[in-house]
């Protein structure tokens, strides 16, 4: 099987237009006519990432997040991410990346964790379909950040609620996985109580809680939900050899 | 005193002009005119720091972040920012902001950080001067946690390093209060192995790692040390009633 | 009668969306909430027309000219524009803004116009529906700006003709309330002898007449007639004890 | 003599270099080579102004307005502007503007006006140095409205007061020649009680009489006065015959 | 015959709305009332250029090239193009332009091309619809280059090929008149084996040549065939006396 | 010896912070620690560049002309620029690009240019010191065109003169190796009579000859000089073996 192969049966599920515009998304490094045997999947590409690649001898890595997120200048080592490509090439590793498209299937990584959380009655609540909203049975933010905690296997997160209480009542949950901040007026417009998304800056926090809007942070690295998702099917529509990586990309640790 | 009097002595010892260009500071709503006999101390103005003032009968607030941070569209209760302008308005609370300025005054915010934490040989690390970078005595990454968490009296933060180990050695520290992440690269340069800054965007921190520097990260709320800091200064040069606020505007709280 | 059902009423024959995209209007200040007994029409809010809503106790004032022209970088009394809305807001008096929408409006401003001056078979002249164009008699300058004066009812006005002469011709007449020197290709595209508009400048004057334009500056102020329409059309659809401004607004006075 | 020398002659008074950047000055039609014996002074380049030229054997314009003041796409009659600097070619008139030039010189047109309003203790009040403040006696707005009138010798003018009464003493003048309005800050600023310019916009006005400046509107044919000045001027430096135009060309009449 | 008579005859050939949005095209100079009897047909407006339509008594020329590209701050005559427009306005020459409209015109200059080269099959291969592409018999560069000498009517062009080889078979021929170089890649995607335009960077030759493509450059001057082409035409459309100019305007010559 | 040594005894020669604001230099491909004990010099790096790198067993590039103009988006092999890129990364092959900085430079291509044709009284003639202006015997076109192709060893070249007339006597001489046609005003305004430079676009060739100036344009290539002049310097700099490139890279070809 060929790389140009291996994108035809993988965008068969997840096309490559359904990706924002200007997201550097598909084939990122590599050829088409590169023959493969065994692809990596992984949310993040890091050195160990590529290392990993290397050690269990895949030919191509499906990521989620680009490798090459703005253009390159040069292709030296004193700068990591042109480091990282550079190791790449070295070793004839392709490198093919979903990004947003992944997020907007349905079907796709926020359908998913919809899924895991028993969020009934979804619907996208923004125009770009990044970002999902549901139902759950009225309970507390304390119960349903258990439930978050359950699904997304992690043992803390973070909340913004008034006066740090967890008592407050929720029913409509709305999600987008990744850094969706942005996106909040959106989610409360369409009736959300609580937002589930990462990486929510300090003021957009305030502006939340003013507007009446409650949220869940489990971090960006709630995406690596993505690998056995991707990796399972993969496995359906190819016949190579889907290796799911092993190695933890999250750069952060709370202590 | 009236707050044109309150203003000459605040700057007399944290000029106006200090702050960064097109930082929305200095007297955001009232009257020069307007006679004052208690000021409010505050990190942020959210609708309990409203109440507050009322409840305490402040004439006038002092905050570090603006409390109008994008011009105002209208003056209508539809939109929570508006809202609370609207009601310090209608009980003629004035308010004067400080942001930057505090930041980069010698002797401000994140020189009263240096020496909180031990940080000694202390200067700028940008040309903007918002950061410093220091020297303590060398030290795993553990160690200095333990005395952030002491330094800021919170019981949790967030690290970035390798492979989520605290046993690297560092000791060479730079620090700036708030969402200093854009800042790292100058930060690096300057020679850092830690870097101390709140808000770091997920991307930033695997940039970050990639280029051999750590972080740990106490959250935006490190700053509420504004408060005692200013509270302190103000009792020395004016003759005011200083209060300094006593509500929590974290909206963040982890479970 | 609270605010949004007053809005609700006055959409019913003005639609909000009519205005200019970007143009500032609608409700700029206080709460959809609000009980309304009284509402002020007028056509600027200066600070005798703030007295004037506050002498005669209305809670509401709708007006064509937005309050709020430039978002506000702040709610000090040193900037006039400011200082406005700080009254306004503490006497809980809230504005409703019109500007566009009702020239625009079929059977609004421009359209009342047409009919004090006769004009007879009206038409848009421009893609943005502000201007009309319509016929008269044919007769001189002199003529029709005594008709104008008459329908305006004021005493003087300014022309733009060929050597200050009133003897020309014109039949096709070419308007549009407030400042539409803008529009002045459109108009005589569309056939204009004669063209009726305020705040003209020079240097547009001479491009009109080089090109075989007239042209007869009312002044801004012509559009107080927006006072008297809406305010009949107000008690037509709402409640309210409507009261027309009965304060002067135009700055200009010539001696 | 020719049109280089002509140039060297009235640049020797007059500097280019004064006019304000990107301001379209100096030469814009004929040839350096060109030999001239009569010229023509003028405010403005309308097509009385060309036929006069022509009458009167000038072979070169001195205006002050441009007569391009935007780059031309063609050179076709079906353009006003460009079917005038069509006739001035083909009747080989060459044409040199002043603009700014003349209103920033010390010496010229401000400084003019001001000699003619008994304006003492002149200075400038704004940093591109078009405009002038200084002071007169102690009067109300109704004399020094009559001092306008006649130094500019017109029957009627625009003022701008606090319901249309002249009662107001002033004592401190700003002025600048033509459209001035954008200036108003400065003026104030630099404590004028009343300003003198042109083309004064509705709004502005109302901006104006907020702060608390008033002020008086000539319309902006007062800068005719550009003429007798210039002629004069010319007269001294160069041994050309100067024509003072006797065309009016102000479009505007008041009825 | 006046202008506008003259513009609706050659328009109802080649209508004024194919040329690219924002190209410099139709009548440049004159009056559309002006009587003409003569007409010059010329690729560019030079100096001898207007020397030949008026030794020859023209009254309008017809040009490719636009003779105003970019509008004209002046109409001097120490700006060379200025100086061009000068003369013709004072000779009275009317000037219209076509530039791209007759490259995009179905049976203008890029067809009349393909027509002289035997090219088959000919379409469109860029949106602007500017180029064209088509079939020609397999043959080597060698033999094509012999071909468009010929019907160019030139002994000499530069090639783009692999080491200046010309053995290379091409059946698959891209055209553009003028400067085609940025549209390569849509000649290449198109199917083309040699692109025939003027003006190719260097850089862009390297492109070209990476990707698959080769090129011959006749030199911008290929254009002059306009002449002919539209000569005949006019004669056919009008009852002008229409004359070629015999003027050779190419600036460049090989030795 | 590494590439950092290698890069610090260059740059002594041709300071790095010579080249343009944003022009793309120095390393672009590689590492500064890569031990390298032979040099590639050439003009530009196409395929067969890298071939004979490969072949040569060269470490190292020294080019002119960058291998990366613009940020690549990618590392595949669809790209051909991005396909040069990954066989250089692929066989370790680093990349040190001069380009604008060897034309500034004191002794650099453009003084080695005037040396070559025998040029006296060597200045700058444009302020970024790309070109440079002097003097020769008095001439005919005709004789300098000879002594051009002969000093850059080349059969042909192109000119730009009056009527294709080669009789035209000069004596001041610009030179400006590359793309220099955007200076010719600057040459021509520091008093050239002909100025050598590539890539002469056709229209800009008719202002030159409509401002006096005529032109020889020897094609870009003429940079291949770069080669020996930079091999030579490079041997007495450094210890490395020194590999002049043997490929054509020129993608013209005159028939």
């Amino acid at each position: 099987m060929n790389v140009a192969d291996f994108i035809k049966a993988y965008e068969s599920w997840c096309p490559a237009d359904l990706a924002l515009a200007d997201d550097p998304v598909g084939l990122q490094i590599g050829s088409l006519n590169q023959e493969i045997s065994r692809v990596l999947v992984t949310l993040d590409i890091r050195e160990q990432t590529v290392a990993e690649a290397i050690a269990k001898d895949c030919q191509l890595i499906l990521a989620k997040h680009p490798v090459i997120f703005r253009p390159l200048a040069g292709m030296t080592d004193a700068d990591s991410q042109e480091a990282i490509v550079r190791e790449l090439v070295q070793h004839d590793i392709a490198v093919y990346t979903c990004h947003t498209g992944i997020d907007i299937l349905q079907g796709g990584l926020n359908d998913y964790f919809c899924e895991l959380l028993d969020i009934k009655d979804v619907e996208n609540f923004n125009d770009e379909g990044l970002g999902r909203i549901g139902n759950v049975e009225m309970q507390t933010v304390a119960q349903f950040s258990d439930k978050v905690k359950q699904g997304f296997g992690q043992e803390r997160l973070r909340t913004v609620t008034y006066d740090h209480s967890l008592e407050q009542k929720i029913s409509r949950v709305a999600i987008c996985g990744g850094s969706g901040g942005n996106f909040w007026r959106e989610a409360r417009e369409a009736g959300a109580d609580v937002y589930i998304t990462a990486d929510i800056y300090y003021h957009t926090a305030h502006d939340m809680l003013s507007s009446g809007l409650l949220a869940i942070d489990p971090g960006h690295y709630m995406e690596r939900l993505f690998v056995p998702l991707v990796a399972t099917k993969l496995r359906e529509v190819t016949t190579l050899e889907v290796v799911a990586s092993k190695e933890n990309t999250n750069p952060f640790y709370d202590v």
